[in-house]
């Protein structure tokens, strides 16, 4: 086989074995948290062998933080897929937020819950996770305000779009020891309402 | 001395030896996060015996959810303290909104919340927390209607005030990495004029 020929297999199985560690590290912190995750385990859980993970990431920070940012890009890939599917007219802004509102409850955030609270207390991590932090937000407002199909030149517009995120954070972290799903969809459907004649110019 | 004379101070001394225990878990909390956080680094920091702890608090799980829950109480305590001083009238809204504030991105926000995610994959914590929360989370939601001075009856004020505490925690998690006071202010500000709507009769 010619060079360029076993270089592209080389490559997709790099990437194949890139993407069974991130989803594996996402897992094991939504199953045993920051302190449960080891890179030992992760690399046990993805199949991969140690020293293919040491290759890929060689520090348990930046694994963890690789992991969020495949997983925040691919929830927004599902976010936009889904909302292709939503019909124009006032019931979008509703089935925009549902979307949302299971995003915000969902692994991602677990997983990146975990992260965040850690990193307070962890250099290394931290120095990592802060700009993934601040570019993950600024997708999700920009996604957000696609989704809506609102305009954020609208004076208004932005400020509803930010305590829309804001309370939906909220309400991921009061989920997170109990089901809170009853409280939070009344909650979403007065929200729903007031966010409307926000948007409505 | 009688029976009855020593038994008060040393009702006295135990109080206090549980007051500094209390107060160096929350620091401990705050400054080395939940896994930071060993019943032997804060016997040491309270200045403590292992047996005065142990005695106290046999277990970390118990020592952590008495600190969550004392600070609970003293933040409660401060909170209407300070209320008391607030004028009547419009006014009054914005400097509760601004008091919660700031209670939502201080010590005990990042303590508890340092407990709410390690209860999420730590049994013995979770089945300590979870009553915990469920009353802590009910006396908030009390007291700030209490401070707002608002009628719950009424249609509507109970969502808002949910809707209040929600976007609270919202920014409270957002201000874990990052000094976010410019846009919480801002933020707060449209949210004020907003829920001053949302109350009004």
């Amino acid at each position: 086989m010619s060079t360029a020929s076993t270089r592209v297999p080389q490559q997709e199985r790099s990437r194949a074995t890139q993407a069974r560690l991130l989803e594996a590290t996402v897992d094991c912190l939504v199953e045993h948290g920051w302190s449960g995750t080891t890179t030992t385990v992760v690399a046990a859980r993805a199949g991969v062998s140690r020293g293919a993970q040491l290759h890929h990431y060689p520090t348990k920070a930046a694994l963890v933080t690789a992991a969020v940012a495949h997983l925040a890009e691919r929830r927004a890939d599902e976010l936009r897929t889904e909302a292709e599917a939503l019909p124009a007219g006032p019931q979008r802004l509703d089935r925009v937020i549902d979307l949302l509102g299971v995003a915000f409850t969902g692994p991602l955030f677990v997983a990146a819950l975990e992260l965040w609270v850690a990193a307070r207390t962890d250099r290394e991590l931290r120095e990592a996770l802060v700009p993934l932090e601040a570019t993950v937000g600024r997708e999700m407002h920009r996604l957000t305000v696609a989704l809506l199909g609102v305009d954020e030149r609208r004076p208004g517009v932005r400020e509803a779009v930010q305590a829309t995120l804001d309370l939906l954070r909220g309400l991921g972290v009061a989920n997170l020891l109990n089901d809170d799903s009853a409280r939070r969809t009344a909650l979403l459907t007065t929200w729903k309402r007031q966010l409307a004649a926000l948007l409505t110019p």
